[in-house]
Order: C-alpha cells, then structure tokens, then sequence
C-alpha cells in the first residue's frame, strides 16, 4: 500500500505540475477569461449587437478591454502600466471596458450624442475620450503633426494647391483640357484617408433596420481613420487609425503593417525599405516567435530586431531592465531631421502645426525655393543632437558603436546629395519657367512640373528613406539614384530639346 | 486505503481530460490520421509514386482528401458541408479521395485516359471530374466569366489584338520597326497564364524514366492552371487555379495569397489595394489567430476582418448560426458594378460569356469609345440594387448602416469620376486620329494610345479599386489620381505640343 | 488494492507518455538548453555585453551556436552535418560557438584584430574564420561571382561607368547640367549595399563608452553586408548577409526574405516573381506549418513548395532518404543560363571573377553588343545541359517529367523572345548614335539610353524571371512585355520624332 500511497502522490504532484502549466498555457493562448464584470449598460449593448453587428462584438471580445478593468491596469507597476492617468472614475474602473464605457463619455461635448433605444450613446469614440484611462498618450499626440494633419493641408494653400491639382476632375473640349474643379470625394479618397476629414453633425437622419426605423446622427465624412481627422467633440486624430478597429490592439500597433498603411511608396516608401532592409528580412522570418504585447517590450528577449514601433514610439528595456528608449505617441519628438523633403531635407518643426511655418519666400514651407531653411520654425542644432543621441542609443541596444556611428554619418551625407539632386531639377524648372517654357502660376500642373515633383517627393524621398533604413534598392534602382538622375535627364531633354 | 484510492480515480479523472485534451490537439495539429481506407488502386498509385514525386504524395497526405471519405463528408450537417452533391457512387464514397479516385473519373470523355503501368487513367483532372462531389460549385464556377476567360480573350477580336500588339515580336531593321507577330509562347506566358490555355491530346510520347521508357499523352499548352482552361474533356477551367495542387486547401483559397496571383497591380489591384488597407494591415497581424478551414466560417470567431472569399465567394455566418452571405463559384455573381474598366466601369455582365455582347460601336464591349453602356447585355437596376444590398448585409457584420452606406456612397461617385479622366483621355487620343496624330487602325500600338490605355487600364482601375476596399494610396500617389492627372496632362503636352 | 495499485500503474504510465511529450515539445519551442559549456572567454565578453548591447546576446543566446558544441555537431550522421569540416581544433570543438570562439581566430591575418579590455579580438568575423567549422560552404562561395560581386563592378569599366552616371552628382548652373562626379557614400548607399565595400583598416580611433575612453580600430565602409565585401583579413564576402547577425540562423537564410534584399524588382525581381508564383502564394499560406531549420531538409514532409534555397543551394532529400539535389554555396553552380541580362541572356559564366571576360568588342562583358556570346569564358552546352537535368531532377520532386519539360521549353523560348526584344531596342539606340541623335561616348547618361536601359535591365529581365519562375505577371503588365514593347514603341517616337 505504501507504494501506491506513494504512487498516487508521485501522480498528484506531476499532475499539479502539468495542470498548472496547462492552466497557463490557456491563459496565454486564450485570454476570453475577464478578470472583472461588464457592466449592466454594455450588457444591454452587447445583447443586440451580438445579433446585428457580431464581428464587432467578435472582435472586442477578443481584445485586452474585454479582459481587464482599469483598477487592475491601475495596479501594475510603472514600467508594466498601459493605463497613464493617475487616478479613473470608480464607475469605469470596476467593470471591463466596455461598449458602454468608451461610447458614452464626456457627452456634453459631443455634438454626435444621442439616444439609442435608451441608451445615451456617442457615435465617434475620439481620442479625448480614450484621455480618460490613457492621458499621456492623448497629449503626446495631440502636440503632434499627425493630430493636424487635416490642418496642415487644408490651411497651407501651398498644399491645398497640390491635393486640388492632383485631383480636379478635367474633361477635354474641343481639344482643351478644362479644368472642373475638386470634388470634396476625390480629396477624401486620396489625400484626406490618411490625413482625416472633419466629422461633423449635420441632424439627425432616419434609418431602416430589422427592428423598424430609427434615428441616428447623421454625421459628414465618415467613413474615416485619418490621423488629424476632426471629431464631432471637437478633438483631433483617431487612436483607431493605429489601434485599429474593436480590438485596439498593441500588437496591431507595433507591427510594421499599421505605419504601411499611409506610409508607403512612391512618396513615403518607409515600409517599403523597412520590408527590404535586413531589420525588415529577419522580422518577415521571424516575428512570429516575438511577443508584441508585452509591456515593458524587453529588446533581445521579446524580439531581436525593431519594427518602426521600436524606434519611433515604443518604451523598450533591456533583460536588465534598463530602459533604452522611452514611450512617446508624438513620433515626430524622436526625430532630428525630417526626410520628407518639402521640397528638400530639414529639422523637425518645433510645432505640430506646419502652416504656421513661413519660410524666405514667405510660403508655409520649411525650405524656400532655393533651399533655405525656416529655421525659426524649426528645432536647433542642439535638440536635433539630443535626439540624434537617444536614437543611436536605441541602435546601440544591438550594434556596436562604430557601426551606429557609421550609419549616420552615411545618412547625414545622403541628405545633403539628395539636395542637391533636388536643386538641380528646380534650377531646371525655374529655367523654364523663366524661358516661357512653362508657367509658374500653379508649380504643379504641366508636364515639366509633373516631373520636378516627381524628382523630391518620390526620388529623393526613397533615396533618403533607403539610407535612413538600410534598403538599398530603395536608394538604386526603385525610385532611387537611378531614377534622380534618369529623371533630371529627362527634365533637360525637355528644357533643351533639340529642333529638328 | 481509500485515501490512495481517491487519488487514483482522481488522477484518472485528471488523467483522462488531459489525455483527450490532447488527442484533441493532436488531430487538429496533425490530421494525418485518415478516417477511411484507402482504395487498393491509389495504394498502388502511392507505392511509385512516393518514390518517383515525393513531394506530391506529402502534399495529399496533409489534405483532407486524404483524411475523410465522402460518405462522412455526406454525413454532415446543412452548414457544415463541403460536397454539394446529394449522392456520390459507392465506391467512391467508402475510401478517402485518393489518386485513382479524381485520376479515373470519366474516362469515357477524356481524350488524355491512357493506361498507365495498368492503371487506367486521366492525365488532367478536371472541374467536371471534381463535380461528382462539388456539383454545386463546378456548375456555379461553369457559368461564371472565369471558366470562360480563355475564350472571351480569343473569340473577342478587340482585345485579340491588344494580346497581339503587346506580346508581338518585334525588330529593327534598317531604322524601321518590323512587327514579327506574337508567339504562341509568349502568349501562354502572359495574358494566358491567368485566362487558361487550350490542353488538347495530340497523341502518345514516349519519355524516359528511371523504369525504362513508358508512353504517356502528349498535351498541348501544359504546365498552365488559368482560370479559363479548356481540357482534354471538353470542360473549361481548373480548380486547381485556387484550390492549389495535392493539397486542395480551403485554406489557401481563402487566403489572399490565392487571389493575388491574378489580380495586382498594375491593372487588377486588388490584392495591392487590400494589403494596404485597414483589412489588410490586421488581416496580416493577425491571420495566424485565424482559422481558415472552419466550414461553416464565421464572422467574429474564426476571423475579425474578411479575406477576398469572405466578401466575395464564401459560405459566412455569424455565432448565432446566421447566414452572412451564402457560398457562391461564380464570383461576379455577388458583385454590381464591374470596376475593371473596359474602358469604362459598367453593371456586370448578364452572361459569362463576354464576347457576345455588342455595344453601340458593333464591338464586343460592354461600353462604347464615348462611354455609353451596351446595356443589353449588362444586368439591370434591379438587379444591382439587389446585389448591392448582399454585399452591405456582410459588411454590416463589422460595420454600422451609416458607416456602410457612408462607403458605398463614396465609392459610386468614384466611379463617376474615375469615368470622366478616362473619358478625358479618349478625348484627347480622339483629337489626336483625327489630326493624324496617330492612326486608329490599331488602338494599341503607338505612344499615345499607351499613354491611352495606362489611364484606363491602370490608372482608372487602381482608383476604383482604391476606393471600393479602401486602400487610398491607391488612389492618391500609387498609380491613383496623381497618375490619372498626371498622364492626362502628359497626353497634352504631346497632342499640343508646341513649336519651337 | 490491487485496483489502486493498478490504478497507479496505469497514471505512471500515462503520465511518462505525457511528461515526456511535454519535454520533447518544450525541447523544440525553446532550444535555450545548452548541451555545452560556454568558454571563459566568451563568458567575460557576455558579462558586459548583455549590459552594453542586450540585442546581440539575445540573438545570440536563441541561436544554435549557443546550443551546441562543435563536437557533437561533427558526431551526427553525414546527411545531418551542419559542419563540414572534417575535423575542428579541440579548444572550439568542447565549448559552444561564443563570442569569442569566432571574434579571435585567424588573429595572424587580421588587421582589425586590437586589445579589447585584455581581450584579443578581431572586430570583424570573416569567411575565412567560419571556414573553421564550415569548410566546404566557404569554399564553395568563395569561387562564386557572389564572393567577387564588389571587384566584379569595380575592376569592370563598363560596370563602373554605369555606376558612376547612375550615382554622380549633378548640378544646374547657368541652365547647364554639370557633372559633379559620384561620391563614394552615394556608391555604399547604393550598388556597394549589396556588392559589399572595402573594409580596411585605417588605424585605431578613441570611442566614448559608459567605462570611459576606449580605442578600437577605425575601419573604412561599416556598416555593410555586401555579399562580396573585401574584410580587413583580405578574404572576399559576408556569410551574415543571409545568416543574418547573431543567430546565424539556417531558418532566415532558407526563408525568400533574405534573398529578397537583393534580388527585387525592378532589375532582379526574382522575389517578386516568386511571391506572386504558385510556389509563393502556397509558401505564403502555409509556410507557419514547414520546417525549416531541419537538415537534411525532406520534400513533402518539411515543406510542400520550394523557397529559393530548395532549388538554389540547398541539400534537399525525400522521405526515402534518397538525395534530391545537394547542397552548394557557390548558387550560380546549378545554373545554366543567365537570365540577368547583359545586355542579353547568356550560359553561366565559367569563372566567379566576370571582369576576367573579353566579347568580341573587346569589353568585360558576356555578350556583345549585337548579341554574339563570348563563348570561351561561358559553359559548354554539355555541362548547360547538366545543370539542366538537375535542376528538372528537383522540380520532379513535385511534378510530372511532361509538366517539367513543358516548363523548360517555354522558358527556352522566353529567352530568345526577350533577347530579340533587346535587341531590337539595341539596333534604336545604334541608329541613334550613327545620326548623332545621342552620343555613344558614355552609353549610360542621355535620355534615349535609359529607354534603351530600362529595355534589358529591367523589361527583359522581369519577363525572363517570370518565365523561370512562372509569375506571369512580371511577363506581362508589370515590367513586362507590355513595358518590352511600350519602352520600344517610346524609343521609336523618339527616334522618329515627326517635325510639325
């Protein structure tokens, strides 16, 4: 008897052993099991849209809100913590985040607000309301260039002129190509999908469903994601267009596929050169074998090489526990220079608000005509060196110094190429429109324009962004030296083109 | 005593939920484990054959073909189905679907049935052959404009010639371009490969194996899977075009991966344009969470954002066991408008068969040169509004009514003015024949008209595409509106070009 | 009792099955468990590296070389050997690949090789100290045209010619474009990212560290990872450019990531091609399901569609253990034409040293200008033709011998299409030199020649790799034969520019 009495013990400890890492292994795999309550409203929620919306009901369900109340994120400790504000109301902190939760708050100012089989519900969830849990994060952004970026095009007339030449609808009469304007679609198709459109409230409007007609705002320019899009309380951006969707995931966030969506070739080929550089190599391999959701992301352990979310925004330790770079949602902060060339290279702007800039030629640009920069309106050396210095720090997390070292001073010369490779197609251009041969009235409407545009935004832009990343074809062949000086060769066939 | 009792039975309670625990996991991680015998033919077929095409035996084995008969298959609830036929011979119905069952099946019709090593057997198998258990889909698949995209490139005299003008072989001789017609082959391994080619027996031919020599049937046009193949048999199409190669996997044809091999840029972007889109991005993070196997599929448990098949072909319910959308093989079926414009957007097309149509210009096109709609031939209202409302049924499984309509909205008047900048364009190549400019003999062969055919072929198609899923680069700077404008100007400059 | 003991029994039994499960699996997800010592050596590198640079250990640690010791590396069967060497010195065989195991051989022939905190180290590892373990591997690349990639442009005047007009700077001064010559950082940042630089020793230079002033050696051109990079011991090459940093993982160098870094779109699409092929839609889809760090590496079990590697350099056995194809790092060896155009197609070249060959104009180049091949320094069609049938012998893996030949045949005619089609832009830009409307003195830098440029290097080439790898695609609107006959068609408008 002793032995089965020991037997059976040997059994029970192995089995607590196996049990437990089962228990476990469920907790990581699926994490449906809240630690807290849904409360009495999202319930009711849930109750209907379960039958009439069931992927977002799917999809939340899925999702950390669904998990955790805001008391247990409140507990964490600091560098564990996704929750920034010090102190959310008891109401919201004892239930898991809900429907109910995120679509009611701060209705006073929301013009969108209404009753919704009574309940009193806000269409738009804006990033004031996320402030609520998330208060640091919301005014990071909120100082940033994203937050305005519907502004940023619409009161710079300099690049309104732009979105307008690129997307008037033209008829052709009687041979003449005429001009028919604009359509406030065509713009929030193209342009305004990435920057935001302003959601307004127009009234309210009534609408058929299964359960009879009901009344709902009615509400202009959705749908939209936009970055600087307008809410219907008055805020700027949407955490959605990165935390995409119902399951406002970290994970989504910090893979590259989120930034690719807006940025991307031929005018920001930042996933692009990403996905071809050796970072982006290994991550395509290997990412599946990295944890995107863990808080502090830990470099080397979590994953072994970055994703844009890792330099440009992300707080990242070491096993140490060290911290090699901070969390900041105003991804612009870390950068020293802005590679987006308009029309050439400069520092970062000091102020999210870009159409404030006014540079020598008295245009809401960074650089004149003749490359000047507006360096009121732009960072100083000092900062650009104190950031420049926290970036190498973060690349120092896996290269040596030399090589980081290395890196930039071959990124700080790109810059100043690709300048000049810009200078000399607007030397070409302003050529011609001093010979007649095109007129400077709108710089982005005739044949030559087209390709003088082409020139920074596309060339020289990928140029920069393939040394700035380490992908080369993006600096060679893909829209990149090859094309720099394909392209100015053609500007000058143009200018001086031969009579026969 | 007792006390080691109960821990004995304890343990094997335990014990018995962790072992079926794992068995469970087992078969769903390897399903290798087949639920029937295999026939005595295809154990013959496999005991060559995993010798002489290994990687071919490995694939079946991981198929379900390999691992289910059809008799259980038949045994399935309504829903969870995948054969559609409602009996299947007995003999086929008691193994699993090996070699001899798909190579052996109707003999009678196969000009390729030969005897192989005294096996008789087809060569190709053939979407009749896959009928005999997927009646519904060969028979939805058979009316569709994909089984016939072979012949509705060849019968159509218009876009003959274009096949022609672009794969033709040509070269200079004393200064003068010679046109040296285009070759079969460069044919098949362009437009063909993704419309099908014709597989027709020519005879037996002897091949030399590591068994001595053996005749086998000689076939034209093979390797080729396209979508619109003619086969030995006289049935048009190949199932395995998306239900790719021994595997035979839903899930692969589920995945976008599939699609994209036909439709991407720069004329069908439709891969592009998803990848880039809120779709995509969380579609390529999370897709390793997703389950694409699951029949019926559904919405919020087995996936959070739709691959093509979910919006475009599958069988989609809801967790309540709703009906999203039913299944359907013939794609266009669900869909109203047809973007892939030719050279304008119109309804689709009444009839697979594109090449009986006639437009207004006596040519088989479903729009004519000045854009009016050869509507005869094209579905009505009606029945648009009625596809229309499916497709804002599925979406509504994510998305509210306004949001829903709010797209379809926007995307309609892209529609509208994607039309007008081509209609631009023939414009100007109309002015351009009629002052000699160029010659209308053939629409396809000279700079302007490829400057033409980009806007509508590319230009035109990547905005609309951009505009019905939501990818606004496609719109914008990635062959978008910057290109439709921007070619359109470009067209200019050479139909006005000045003297100097 | 007897039932509890029983009982007991039975558990015991269970429970070893499952334990011993569980070992296995938790063996294979985490293979941190070392099976050897780490060295002194690498110990004290590792105490202050995992706090100076977290990354590298990490990657490291994750690594096999962290796992295993050389010494039962050489102790596995011969189909299983990942070292090639037949013997490896007793000091490395006993402890795990570290730090310093591979940072401090060959120190004789090292120029980089400095005092590190009383450590001997070099900074870079070379081919020629990984040829210690893996003997063979470097040898084999080591005769490649990879290892020679960076003299292969240098020691080529017509290469260098082309890089310089792609990369020199240009300026407008007095509306005339000059020529301000090609600086070496836009040469690194380009054509030299995937060649490889010269890295040489200039001396040693004092760093910053947290410890204080350090001195290490200050080497020209770091970073890069060019596949024939010159390293400071004189050996040619990076084995990190596809066993990428730390983890020298066979996994990233099997994956198409690491080969997409050079070999992409648009002159070398071959991953492009690859990932819209069959091959690469099943790859995308499944590819979570194969191994691929399993060597020998078996088709049909490990994998059921082939990455580059598979038909490229890999060893490849089936589940008979017979032998596919063998493994060999010189990856031009299995190939029997040259499908990258200069400016036609042509049989490989004998030699990895290209800048050796002389054509019948007398110039470093394997075809001549009007297509005659400098047949002396390119294979014989006897051994074309055996790399031929071995190459077939891979794809039979899968496929049947007709589809195989089938394959071959059509990509047989492809490239004498696509060599017509260069050729007949070749015989446009001759005409155009002979009337002076271009100047032949450097073929690479006016407008005519970048049409004629674009025709072979980027046109010809995508139709030929789709072709190869069946992307049809790439054959047809995407870079090709619309683009080979497009691009044509321009350069004829060009050349026969109408007067007005």
């Amino acid at each position: 008897m002793k032995r089965t009495t020991s037997l059976g013990i040997l059994c029970l400890v192995i089995l607590t052993v196996l049990v437990f890492g089962h228990v476990l292994e469920a907790t990581n795999a699926d994490k449906r099991a809240a630690d807290g309550p849904l409360s009495k409203e999202t319930e009711t929620c849930i109750e209907c849209h379960r039958i009439f919306s069931p992927g977002i009901v799917g999809d939340w369900r899925k999702s950390r809100h669904a998990q955790v109340t805001p008391k247990v994120g409140l507990s964490k400790p600091a560098l564990e913590r996704r929750v920034s504000a010090e102190q959310i109301p008891e109401k919201l902190s004892a239930v898991v985040v809900g429907c109910y939760e995120c679509h009611s708050l701060n209705a006073g100012s929301h013009t969108d607000h209404f009753d919704h089989f009574d309940m009193k519900i806000n269409v738009v969830v804006s990033p004031n309301d996320c402030k609520v849990c998330h208060a640091k994060e919301a005014d990071e952004y909120g100082a940033s260039k994203k937050a305005h970026a519907l502004e940023n095009l619409d009161k710079n007339p300099v690049y309104s002129l732009l979105v307008d030449s690129i997307t008037s609808l033209k008829a052709v009469k009687g041979g003449k190509m005429v001009n028919l304007g604009s359509s406030e679609n065509a713009k929030k198709e193209t342009c305004y999908a990435c920057h935001g459109t302003e959601v307004k409230m127009k009234g309210m409007k009534k609408i058929s469903t299964d359960l009879g007609d009901i009344e709902v705002p009615d509400l202009t320019n959705l749908p939209n994601h936009g970055v600087g899009r307008l809410n219907p309380d008055g805020s700027r951006g949407a955490c959605s267009a990165c935390h995409a969707r119902h399951s406002f995931s970290i994970e989504v966030a910090r893979k590259p596929y989120t930034c690719s969506q807006c940025h991307l070739e031929p005018d920001i080929p930042a996933y692009n050169v990403y996905m071809e550089s050796k970072h982006g190599n290994i991550f395509a391999s290997k990412y599946q074998q990295y944890r995107f959701d863990a808080v502090p992301w830990v470099a080397g352990r979590d994953f072994t090489v970055p994703t844009c979310a890792v330099c440009h925004n992300s707080l990242v330790v070491d096993e140490n526990g060290q911290i090699v770079r901070t969390r900041n949602h105003d991804f612009g902060s870390s950068l020293w220079v802005r590679i987006f060339g308009l029309i050439y290279s400069h520092p970062q702007p000091k102020d999210g608000r870009t159409y404030m800039i006014r540079n020598k030629d008295g245009l809401p640009l960074p650089t004149a005509f003749a490359g000047q920069l507006a360096s009121e309106f732009l960072i100083d050396r000092k900062e650009q060196e104190k950031r420049r210095l926290a970036m190498e720090k973060t690349c120092r997390a896996c290269h040596s110094r030399s090589w980081t070292e290395g890196h930039f001073q071959k990124f700080a010369q790109t810059l100043v190429e690709t300048d000049t490779m810009v200078g000399a197609a607007t030397a070409f251009l302003d050529e011609a429109w001093k010979r007649r041969l095109a007129d400077r009235t709108n710089p982005f409407d005739e044949r030559l324009e087209h390709l003088w545009l082409r020139q920074w935004l596309f060339f020289g832009n990928s140029v920069r962004y393939g040394s700035a990343m380490s992908g080369p074809d993006y600096a060679a062949f893909k829209n990149g030296w090859w094309e720099l000086s394909s392209n100015l060769e053609h500007m000058k066939s143009i200018v001086h083109r031969p009579k026969r």
